[in-house]
């Protein structure tokens, strides 16, 4: 029997055809791909991850020419620093800003080119202001596809050039908030036939898989305790876990890691709703946060992370501003520039563990998920200690001051 | 017999302990490491590839804490728009962009690192305005190391805030000129006891040298025709060759790559002696390019460069301005966004293919150097093609113009 492919609303359990191009059931709910054969997946020899794990997803004809060296990113431990501060003895990083545009997006944007290739796609579109719009920009040139790259006119003009760089077309558009914007972009997707990709669209999910099973290849078949991921459109985490719930089912794994959604306190739509113990997002307007890889304030992708954390006992934790600042600090320390959102895990998973919901020797992921350099502007935010003015003649003073010799 | 280690001068072979705290030679020649039984070196078992590698490394012990997960890039088949653009059919990319600071630095960091630690040096410092900085700062955070680097006082304030970040101490050094703060700050070092690393040190080399030894891997055994490398101190370039030569030693391959030095024409101190058959480089004063990251005009590795070019048919070539900035675009659209340095390899190897000096069915690797992102500002030098100013009233005209549907 071939095995089938169909997508299903992730609450109610609707199912639609795995082609549909809008990318959330009629009644606003996120989709997934279900795969009827899930349970006797193997993993394959092959020299690619998603070549070896062909079996868990749901490409037919997934094309290496389409890959920009996607993933393979180090897992390595935190070090001594990072765990004293976060109080956890077992806790890892997993390098997401190695990834060929720099954020863990591009595994998404490679599942996006694989399916775009097999329907015959032509153009890939997407509503961004920063690692999404980027990283689709230029997978759609490794691929030949046309992008469209539809921004808000606050985006900063070196973003939107270095998007343009890779030959989408930037769309900047004028409107009274990004949320009307968002709207009114999506309402063209169908009238168009244009797949307009969201950070929660179900085959983006599919790539976000490729990060669990390169987390059990690495960790060979052991499962972390814990994997926490900043959260905004709710794509990636969803997409870590899927990967885990189908290694289980597949019988490769006997439990799952719990999930840490991570956001900034000042937008915190998912992590409110779990501490307040509710089943929808409580939606955020008018917020500020340095965190701005994480902007989300109203995901409808929200709902369904609420629905899992109930049932798989998944932590929400956030962190304030200061906080991330301090994080981002703290990481730089330790050898990793991370952009202000991914700084969020830290503090995060901090207090879990001064709260007693995080084991001291339990094992954490955190997932870094974007590059420091995505966001020189945030510096701007950060004390500049360290920068010290000096010329030819005072600079062996100086330096002797530095170094106390 | 135990191996032994030891510094030797380029040019003259005068010999140096391996301890050596200044860089080069003291007649201004480049150190090289050279261990006593390479010939006898065999590629081992182990995870990292300096442990696979350890009888062609100098390090006794080195210590994976220093490592930020540096090395493992892809090597990627070009594309069809990239070799269109060159002309060469087997054309490779190494794509250092996606080490932990986003270049190739990283390499030569980590074996500074292992070389510190093994010295129980408690300090390192280097003499940059960018990617070398970053790096270093980085890595002497993983390390524990303080850090210490000398910058002038035209480089950008936040790149300096970045290598603070990491708790380097940032030292701008006002000077009537580059060269004369350069020449000032390595006198410290003697003084102070402290290791200036320079680009072109011979521990850095060392590091380099894994890039060969990972090509070595990645293309099981090949030897490609010629690996291009953009070249300003030349520590890059001379590491590279220097691992083939080596694993030739040892007798894993039966020939070399021809090195293809590439510069930047505003500033081509040794493409310039190159192609006027000089064996000392063409010193360049007060240029501009917008290819920052190669910026040496008076390189003192330079005359072991154009010796070794002569020794082994190695090809030089230089891009214009306009060049480098069209490439940058290429490289793009092909989906790698590289910084200005990384570019100049496009029209370089094109015109070498096109002057019938690289031959159309030759396998040329290019070094992709530094990530765009180091470099937002050179964007404004692009034509900003592909930013399109719209509103939610003409957002579905605009967009249908743009698809032509």
């Amino acid at each position: 029997m071939a095995r089938r492919l169909q997508l299903v609303s992730t609450l109610s359990g609707c199912e639609y055809p795995f082609e549909r191009i809008e990318e959330f059931a009629d009644n606003g709910e996120s989709l997934e791909v279900q795969i009827s054969d899930i349970d006797r997946a193997k993993v394959r020899e092959g020299r690619h991850l998603w070549e070896r794990f062909a079996d868990f997803l749901p490409f037919t004809n997934a094309d290496a020419g389409v890959s920009l060296g996607e993933g393979n990113t180090p897992l390595m431990a935190a070090g001594d620093q990072l765990q004293a501060l976060t109080g956890v003895g077992n806790l890892l990083l997993k390098n997401e800003t190695q990834n060929p545009t720099w954020s863990f997006k591009d595994r998404g944007s490679l599942a996006c080119m694989f399916l775009a290739r097999e329907l015959r796609e032509d153009t890939v579109a997407t509503i961004s202001t920063g690692n999404m719009g980027h990283s689709v920009a230029a997978y759609a040139a490794k691929a030949g596809l046309a992008a469209v790259v539809f921004v808000p006119t606050f985006a900063p003009q070196e973003k939107l050039m270095a998007m343009a760089m890779h030959g989408a077309h930037v769309l900047k558009v004028a409107a009274p908030d990004y949320a009307e914007m968002k709207n009114r972009v999506l309402g063209l997707a169908g009238r168009l036939k244009l797949r307009i990709v969201s950070g929660n669209g179900p085959i983006r999910v599919e790539g976000y898989k490729l990060t669990a099973f390169e987390l059990f290849e690495q960790m060979r078949g052991k499962v972390p305790d814990f994997v926490a991921v900043p959260t905004s459109a709710c794509g990636h985490i969803r997409g870590v876990f899927k990967g885990y719930r189908e290694l289980q089912a597949a019988g490769l794994i006997d439990r799952l890691p719990r999930m840490i959604v991570v956001q900034a306190h000042n937008n915190s739509p998912v992590v409110t709703a779990m501490k307040r113990g509710l089943s929808q997002v409580v939606p955020f307007r008018d917020f500020h946060t340095i965190a701005e890889a994480i902007t989300s304030g109203n995901p409808a992708g929200g709902d369904e992370i609420l629905d899992k954390a109930r049932r798989f006992d998944w932590l929400g934790e956030d962190a304030t501003e200061e906080e991330i600042l301090e994080a981002q600090r703290a990481f730089a320390r330790a050898g990793f520039f991370v952009e202000p959102s991914t700084a969020t895990v830290l503090p995060a998973v901090r207090k879990l563990v001064e709260a007693g919901r995080i084991n001291r020797d339990a094992s954490v992921v955190l997932m870094l998920t974007g590059a420091g350099l995505k966001d020189l502007d945030a510096l701007k935010y950060q004390p500049c200690g360290g920068v010290i003015e000096s010329d030819v003649e005072t600079v062996e003073a100086d330096l002797r001051s530095v170094l106390g010799r």
